[in-house]
């Protein structure tokens, strides 16, 4: 609306630009116009905090990958840098698995529940995060600071299966069958419409054309069969082309079946999502090289292990947190430094000790974090790359593990390891309410509909599981961020007078290595920069979508089980 | 038609069954029916020459992938093997160039031209295959043999571009917005004519309601807004999600701009075709690996390079092969065998003196090799890594160079090489009809209009072309053959009394690896197995389709050049 001369007034033209586009198109406005300065923190590809005043000093809480990150940059820039970890090892979420690793958990009752990895030496599986897409540039750049050799992570190989028992006669169909069948019927149809005139009105003569055109190369359509699709080779064949055959093409799926089997609803369709589209990366020899790499570039008196943080006292010349052994009443010390940096999970914190400010109190206290649940199986044989051609790639199913992932390393060796569940939400929470015995048979059950192999190469008692809102010190995959929480996302974006929280459960990429660094990033030049210290966010257009970012963007049949 | 009676009779259906559904219905009807008899030798994936009757001997002409294989198995099962190259090394079109490596080319007049590469240390350029597919059998078996290591060839990245002069203001854009738009029109239009009522007669009302759902996921469509496509995450962003900003989604292509840029006409769905899906391989530091691996295991005085075939003449009982010292006339030698394999390209056998029965000669006489040409460039930097977040994968270009390969190997290093194009048809007979240098200033310009970086990023001189219609010997890049020259090519699936020919010209699977090793396991098969060998191939459906198998299953602007 105007103002009535026919003048828009900045406010009405925010207004009408929030009726039409949403709260996103202000926000984009309002940063075009400079009404809302983001700092270069966000922005900055690199980390740099400044060297400090003479002594100055840091306390960071929590040695994943935000507070390695934050005691590199700042030891190396000349802070005095404390780093404390509740847990015995390094790393967090990065934690890598293999022979002799010990996963705790505590259950229900509070009881610890211990297992151990039984895989053979050099098996491993990532039991937190498993790729880097290649668009994460701080976690790929500290790769190669850092020297972490990397080597591709194949999110989807056109082999890979999809099953569902309500479809297909229950029959595993493989991932180009489907994508294939649904352009080719696809196209189909609309080639139909487009021919009958039906979009005449959208459609000048020369857009039918070139759409007809588009349609019979996306869709595999027969031009000379009034664009019909009857398969084609990117189905894959029953008999391979070969000297005296030239094959038989895999006739197409039932349109039906397709429909019914609701494979869309069952992330099929994650790896054309940003975060999953090729070519993502894993370091060679498990993710917690990246971790490994971190320790070796740290001074070795920064980190302390196995300090739990009972209490926080913020004034405005420093924070003083107090620490015990972990998970004892003994060794009770205290950390005195100029600005303290917490990574530890906000649902954590909220419990800790401490004179937070009520609005800051509130905003760490909204914050929860979701359960999920992974499972490895070690298998004596690579089945699925010998009897199945499947080298690396994810299948889905409609069964609690919703999917599971092919090794993308090792190809053509002997063994294996498979990630044999990742869940999300209630089943997550169904699996992790579960001994890791019974977690494990049911991941069998659910692995046996696609590979009938189990049987014979995966021994059920080598395998392991995780339930990380089970796992103490970290209590969930990430913070579960709704978009609606703005407010509490905002507040906690500026500091309670020394106090910053870091992770990527402050960003807009939880669940992602690359959320932790570039918030450690941005609270390091927050802290490093006077300039950047003095500007208070005030304005956020929304929270991040912590569900979409972890998931994959589409709607998922598991949100209504 | 029935014969009148209602019966069918088998002609009258077969007949029927060719006008509906044309021949390959027929031919997998006939199969079905026991009337062709397919010899096992095609379908079986492991070579497996019998030992021969004592003292046996073959000789086989080309020491090509197909010849190498022949060579490696017939002499581990007892025979006595010949093996005559013409070049001066073994591998044929596996050709692999680095530091020093010279290519020969012949121009027009019939003058030798070499050039030499300067690529620095480490770095090679597959010249002639460059990838293997997973379901590749018969090679990847082989690679695990001869211990040739294998990593992953990464076809297309999300990140790779797409450049056509006539749309997008000339501007380079990513697969990831064309792929995600071009899914996003098409969803929305066909979600339009769905709501509209337009296929009310083909879709159940459940059926809309499903279809309807998969195109929402499919095309990341708006619900809440009448299924609108208007752009989305898939496309990347202009400002990424960090810390404080959610990110800016990039803004959709506009739907007449994408049509305008028939970008699938230039190989855009290539990645799409079975021949081309994920996962592909490639040999660790060079296609060549799998040259080695066959020369470690073939013993020594097998083969003999630099041996130009003249003359052959076959009887009943054996082959005579006259060879001379290549392109001399000096050092005339005959090698006399129960049975010649030979794998030299079809229209270069034609033009040896023989006694080919005239049925034969036609048949080797029909089949031409198509022209095709690729250009190497080193980078002093990974440009495209660090300024373009490309790893791997394609872009393509209405250019003469067609395409552009950036490595799958050693990422995140200091220099690489480019595949600066690789080209068919026309496009390969204009850059092959041009002196080198000329070649690499054509190529240079199709690079700059994607990569400005190429002017201070890439010398010139150290590029290096290969034409291989112009290489002796080989003379282009694969049979050229066309469906229906079905009788040359079942002819030639037949001996000549104890002459074969071989190799991947001979297979469905022309200018692949995998139809060389197959081509040879055939003939192998024929010639170890008395059944096989009595067994004359009478009916064949249809030649290969060499341009389809080669290029990729889509029609191409290149055509209409």
């Amino acid at each position: 609306m105007s103002d009535g001369n026919g003048n828009w007034t900045r406010r009405n033209f925010l207004e009408t630009l929030g009726a039409v586009g949403g709260a996103t198109a202000v926000y984009e406005a309002m940063t075009a116009m400079g009404l809302i300065r983001i700092p270069e923190a966000f922005a900055a590809d690199a980390p740099c905090p400044q060297p400090p005043n003479a002594g100055a000093s840091v306390v960071i809480l929590g040695a994943g990958i935000a507070g390695l990150t934050a005691a590199y940059e700042m030891s190396r820039a000349g802070w005095k840098v404390t780093l404390l970890e509740a847990q015995e090892r390094i790393g967090g979420r990065n934690f890598t698995v293999r022979q002799s690793t010990v996963i705790h958990e505590i259950d229900d009752d509070g009881k610890r529940v211990d297992q151990t990895c039984k895989f053979d030496t050099g098996l491993y599986l990532n039991a937190g995060p498993g790729r880097i897409p290649y668009h994460h540039t701080a976690v790929l750049r500290y790769c190669r600071e850092l020297k972490v050799a990397l080597e591709v992570y194949e999110m989807s190989s056109s082999a890979n299966f999809f099953q569902n028992d309500a479809a297909f006669n229950e029959k595993r169909e493989p991932r180009r069958r489907i994508e294939n069948d649904t352009r080719g019927y696809i196209a189909e149809l609309l080639a139909k419409v487009v021919n009958r005139g039906a979009l005449d009105q959208e459609l000048s003569p020369n857009d039918k054309a070139a759409l007809l055109s588009l349609l019979t190369q996306f869709g595999t359509l027969d031009v000379g069969r009034y664009y019909a699709y009857s398969g084609s080779q990117r189905s894959g064949y029953s008999v391979q082309p070969a000297i005296v055959t030239p094959g038989r093409e895999e006739k197409p799926l039932a349109f039906q079946q397709l429909l019914k089997s609701q494979f869309w609803l069952h992330r099929f369709y994650q790896p054309e999502d940003y975060e999953w589209q090729r070519t993502l990366f894993q370091p060679v020899g498990g993710m917690d090289g990246i971790v490994e790499g971190f320790k070796k570039v740290i001074p070795a008196d920064v980190i302390q292990k196995e300090r739990q943080v009972r209490k926080i006292e913020i004034t405005d010349k420093g924070v003083t947190v107090t620490h015990w052994k972990s998970g004892t009443e003994e060794d009770r010390q205290t950390t005195y430094a100029d600005w303290c940096i917490s990574t530890i999970p906000l649902p954590l914190l909220r419990g800790i000790t401490s004179n937070f400010n009520d609005d800051y109190r509130t905003a760490v206290a909204s914050v929860s974090f979701a359960p999920t649940c992974k499972v490895g199986w070690q298998a004596e044989r690579r089945f699925w790359e010998d009897d199945d051609e499947i080298y690396g790639g994810i299948s889905y199913i409609n069964h609690n593990i919703t999917q599971m992932w092919y090794p993308s390393n090792d190809y053509f060796t002997q063994k294996g390891t498979l990630t044999g569940a990742y869940n999300y939400e209630k089943r997550a929470l169904v699996m992790g309410n579960m001994t890791p015995d019974e977690r494990l048979a049911l991941a069998y059950e659910g692995a046996l509909r696609m590979h009938p192999q189990f049987r014979k190469d995966v021994d059920i008692k080598k395998g392991i599981t995780i339930a990380w809102q089970n796992v103490p010190y970290q209590r969930g995959g990430w913070a579960d961020w709704q978009p609606e929480q703005d407010e509490a996302y905002r507040r906690l974006l500026n500091p309670d007078r020394r106090f910053f929280v870091a992770g990527d459960q402050m960003s807009y990429l939880p669940g992602w290595q690359e959320g932790a660094i570039r918030s450690a990033c941005y609270v390091m030049n927050r802290i490093s920069r006077p300039a950047a210290l003095r500007e208070e966010i005030r304005t956020i257009d929304r929270a991040p979508d912590s569900q979409r970012r972890t998931r994959g963007w589409g709607e998922d049949v598991e949100d209504d089980e």
